[in-house]
């Protein structure tokens, strides 16, 4: 009987170590999503009150199409073998091209009808980063970031800094006005004048639509993350959002995940949105999914924080929340695509 | 026997339940450090290669006497009752008027020969916070952050936009030649020589000196975290370091702690140095002293980014960690207090 009931109790507490190990947990769960894909990329132009009643056929067709084609060249690049930063970059550029998004041409206008425009980059491998904010002249601002990141020592470059140093380098530069856009004009006219109805203060409304991000996890196993942004309409004293903001807009850790982030920048470099999910991977063994849900759904929702996310993990998964009515979006793996508008 | 067995096997289960679950190891960590203080308040100068051979008699009493004053004008904010955020700013701001650390007043010099301050502060009662980026005339950079904070809906001004702002709150503005002193242009002097003779390399030699914070946690239990800084000698492109990044250079949450750091910037934008020991706390159980030297002298160590923090968690409990010769330091506490400048 003695003999009997020490077998019983070893069998229990092999059993109740296994069930209380919180890193035992955590691979059960690492486990889960291990279908490792060779290579993951997923985008966003920008989160906000998108609805469908608001938009024509031609507009959502237009969304749609640069969308897919931005997603097509990062996906190509990741394909043929290139690397995360490229992929990610490239497809930003498309974005940055495009009068659509609230980045490069199409940016928004400030309270003064200028741009300034912020872009960050950000790799996994060895968290190599650059960010630039408030650039009026650099065609890609996303390229100065890179420029930022690879060629100089700094992390942060902004305004006339950043412009000089992106002519140094070589980058393309345009005169403020190639990134004027009737509509981002016309939201600006819409945003003084209800501004100039009510108490004075800044009009929040066209801020959450068209920040642009790409994140990515190349064949080589290396993750990169990367946002651009003209910030918010009718912004005034030279603001800077989250998108170039190392951790609150832009994240990237191979040991974790990338992230890019699109919203109400505030909240998103209060809540260091972008790095707390890497943290709630690596400290809570919290998947993808999870940390990227917690941080969205959970935390910026309390605090009232509207946005979301892009991101994914070492593995090749995605997760992309977002708390708002639409987001535009997309990501590829080899046997998954999608791109969509609408929640 | 049965019965028996039944008992053993119940008191067992009871036991391993507790032995196992990772939020009573948590409440355990945390009753060890909860000898509450009613308030508690920790500056730093700056880190760097500071050691007692280069210094002479006279500038060691002159830095113990600013690191005095400026603690003790925090201290008795604190001990009256008032807030965590009044002592930063106030501690910060004597310490901005001091010539001898480089913020406000002894700023260090750009490469183009001026001055550009950066400053944050942040409150850890409902995760507020304020960030200055490249002010040129703002007397108290720390003021400027405080009215961002509190006075803007916005984070993080940078440039001539931030000058505006603090223009139109009335606060003090100086010419840039006020931050003028003959210590820091021969610095620059020197480094520029340097950078001739080598490789024409920015020269990281006088960046690590006297970057100035302060956290605090008050009689009411909320924290707050402030940090001030001219940047790096002879910086260019209007280059950003951690100082007005919040999650890097400046965090406060009040479910864990109030960080303030200074170093090698870049290092600390890359690791979200404030943040971490932040989410070290919240996500692994951590202790304060645990947390922070997880990060400055594991982390940063390993990735070569030198410099420290000081940090204050919620129950009062003070970490003043740093991987470099000396950092200008202090604190108090109802029962302790202490100024040191070396190892």
């Amino acid at each position: 009987m003695t003999l009997r009931l020490i077998f019983i109790l070893t069998l229990f507490i092999a059993f109740s170590t296994i069930g209380c190990n919180p890193k035992l947990e955590n691979n059960t769960k690492t486990t889960e999503s291990m279908k490792k894909a060779t290579y993951a990329i997923a985008i966003h132009g920008g989160a906000g009150t998108i609805l469908k009643k608001n938009m024509t056929a031609e507009q959502e067709a237009a969304y749609l199409k640069a969308l897919n084609e931005a997603l097509s060249i990062g996906e190509q690049i990741l394909k043929d073998g290139g690397t995360s930063t490229d992929a990610v970059v490239e497809a930003i550029m498309h974005l940055e091209n495009s009068p659509l998004f609230n980045a490069g041409k199409g940016a928004v206008f400030t309270n003064e009808g200028v741009h300034e425009l912020d872009a960050s980059i950000m790799e996994g491998k060895d968290l190599n980063a650059g960010a630039v904010g408030g650039v009026t002249i650099v065609k890609n601002p996303i390229l100065a970031a890179r420029a930022v990141m690879e060629k100089s020592e700094h992390v942060m470059l902004i305004g006339k800094g950043a412009n000089q140093f992106a002519i140094e380098q070589g980058l393309d530069t345009v005169s403020n006005s190639y990134f004027y856009t009737e509509s981002r004009w016309n939201s600006l006219q819409r945003v003084k004048a209800n501004q100039d109805k009510s108490t004075g203060m800044l009009e929040l409304v066209d801020y959450k639509f068209g920040t642009v991000g790409c994140v990515a996890l190349d064949q080589q196993g290396n993750l990169a993350a990367g946002t651009s942004t003209g910030g918010m309409t009718n912004k005034k004293y030279n603001r800077l959002g989250d998108s170039p903001i190392i951790g609150s807009g832009n994240y990237a850790n191979n040991k974790t995940c990338a992230v890019s982030a699109t919203g109400h920048g505030e909240y998103f470099i209060r809540y260091t949105v972008a790095y707390d999910i890497s943290a709630l991977m690596e400290y809570k063994g919290l998947s993808l999914e999870d940390a990227a849900n917690e941080v969205v759904n959970k935390k910026l929702v309390k605090a009232g924080g509207e946005g979301g996310v892009i991101a994914v993990d070492k593995y090749g998964n995605i997760a992309m929340p977002f708390n708002s009515e639409g987001m535009y979006r997309g990501f590829a793996t080899p046997t998954e695509r999608e791109v969509k508008i609408y929640k």
